[in-house]
């Protein structure tokens, strides 16, 4: 079996007009690689998490939106720029609430405005060339700050080390290396002996079907556990360290990952296991005070009842109870892996101190 | 839809020879009633699941054991506890480590030997009559004791409270009310209102298919969550007590329960939620000084690979912790209901108090 390493979550086939990935509906089972020309399968690949987690969409949506745009025969700016708006409105419509998917979108736009506003004139062929590059610069800086959280997550580990993981903030969450494993991946390449344990993750397993697959095909010691078995699996001293992703942190640390996370930051808690939040700082929401003002979506309760033997395993006309996410209190948290380096408690400081305000202007 | 306090989980059909037992197989999806007439069929019924759970496997053995002997033509009492010792020795086979299933047995076959010891001479009519009276007061002791259970509890519960259990010690693991449950049925039976909330279980469901079928077949307003979503769950104020069986407690209180039990346990100290073991004084090990010591069976990795749309549902070769049960800490536990009463801490002191020893001469 090649290592997930091997392959590219999401890339640009230029000579081709297309953008290829990993089908991930086809995970565990079988790896295939696809290439995707038009905005339907762009567009179709995205609703239909043939390519998922918030980084990687925003790297398909950039690509997407040049190879979309790279035989425009616009005649004017105005031409230009509508076409592009149909376009970007069309591909944002296949996850409305994905931020990375509209922010990458904007972006895009945005470098084309700067672009032409610097020009002074309409150049198509160069305001093209600039959206190839700018949506290349989307994937390096996407990898860069993966590897930079993994260097300094690496710091947390040392040979030998047991990790628990939750759900995938894994490579085929992003471009390369991930967020939580990318600690994994650089201790592996380096050599260093470690054994990571993924929780499952209750309802759609991510865990059993995207990060044990992805550690696992990396030739990483990994073994999946059911995510109700984390207190036995904790208590016997096989976990040094924790370490997951997220998809929002509040002001004060307060970090919104997939539902039982904070369970696992509970009983992390109760053994003296140290729980580390891997976070780009661009899921920091300095806007958002604390947790408890992160909206939090209820799912339907088919994941629940149904997923299972393709008959129901829960009897009709059951309620259920179907959160995505849920708050880890900062309290539970014992840093915060950023590109940066690792904000350590009181976080409403340590936040405060990146400057993230400035950063982004 | 009747609900499950209309049927019993175990019962003698004595004028057709038989058992009758709910398939438990075939929950949730149908309700379906069999009769065992034949060694064999109670033998497959044990070891298929058909019937489970401790109590209710005893009480079957017991029953099992007399309609095999009732038509028994020994013409000494040699001959008939040769052929009795046969047949238990089968049966018990079905499954060899459900402590209640060896229990039964024995306990049917002290009985006879009491009464043959008592009568001095072979009468194998009286004999087989009293087969019959010792396993219907192994039934009438079942249900008595989880009455008593059921009414300690209801105790600790206010009508409006949401409860919470994890997997399934229901009706359908006894012969009526269940352990666990036992409360809640006799709450909802005095027309409390009351908020059921019923973990799933993993690996194998129990909580979705068994327990939140028997309780929302009951009528009570029952609600489903996965074992990861506890923590969401009980921040959000919905959680005012936490029921669970058990599968044995040592000496100073620690207690094992299925998988899982002892996250939930983590998180109710969390947050403040009383957290109580349903146990009959049967399930006490007075001769276990710590739950440490307490053996956990580890099962096969496919129930947690592969149970899942008929297909693997994670990479081929990946490692996999499956442990059946876990070990509560007494420190995480706010009372122990028994049929004598609440236990509280230090548990050492009040499982002591039970003299257990002296009650089981």
């Amino acid at each position: 079996m090649k290592s997930i390493l091997d392959y590219e979550t999401v890339s640009l086939i230029d000579e081709d007009d297309a953008l290829e990935i990993i089908d991930q509906t086809k995970l565990p089972g079988s790896i295939e690689i696809i290439r995707l020309h038009t905005g339907e399968e762009i567009w179709k690949a995205i609703y239909l998490l043939q390519v998922r987690g918030a980084p990687a969409i925003g790297v398909t949506a950039g690509f997407g939106l040049y190879v979309l745009m790279k035989h425009s025969k616009a005649e004017s700016y105005e031409e230009f720029m509508k076409e592009l708006k149909e376009k970007s409105d069309y591909l944002n419509s296949s996850r409305p609430t994905a931020v990375n998917l509209s922010w990458a979108l904007k972006r895009m736009e945005a470098h084309v405005e700067k672009i032409h506003a610097e020009a002074g004139k309409f150049d198509r062929d160069a305001l093209i060339t600039e959206m190839r590059d700018e949506s290349e610069r989307i994937k390096a800086e996407d990898i860069e700050v993966c590897r930079r959280i993994g260097e300094y997550g690496l710091s947390l580990i040392k040979d030998g080390d047991g990790i628990l993981t939750h759900c995938n903030a894994g490579q085929l969450a992003t471009c390369k290396y991930g967020t939580a494993t990318a600690p994994m991946y650089l201790a592996h390449e380096k050599g260093m002996n470690i054994k990571v344990y993924c929780d499952e993750t209750r309802p759609l397993l991510q865990g059993a079907r995207l990060t044990a697959f992805e550690l696992h095909s990396a030739g990483i010691d990994t073994t999946l556990l059911c995510d109700n078995m984390s207190a036995s699996l904790m208590k016997s001293g096989a976990i040094n360290a924790i370490f997951v992703g997220c998809d929002r942190v509040a002001a004060n640390g307060d970090a919104a990952n997939k539902i039982g996370t904070s369970v696992v930051a509970t009983v992390a808690k109760r053994y003296g296991i140290p729980f580390y939040v891997c976070a780009p700082t661009s899921t920091i929401d300095i806007n958002t005070k604390v947790g408890d003002d992160i909206n939090i979506e209820q799912r339907k309760a088919e994941e629940v009842t149904e997923m299972w033997y393709k008959e129901r395993m829960a009897p009709e006309g059951v309620k259920v109870y179907n959160p995505a996410f849920d708050v880890t209190d900062n309290e539970l948290i014992t840093g915060i892996v950023t590109e940066y380096g690792v904000l350590r408690a009181p976080y409403t400081e340590s936040i405060a101190a990146l400057n993230l305000g400035a950063k982004r202007k």
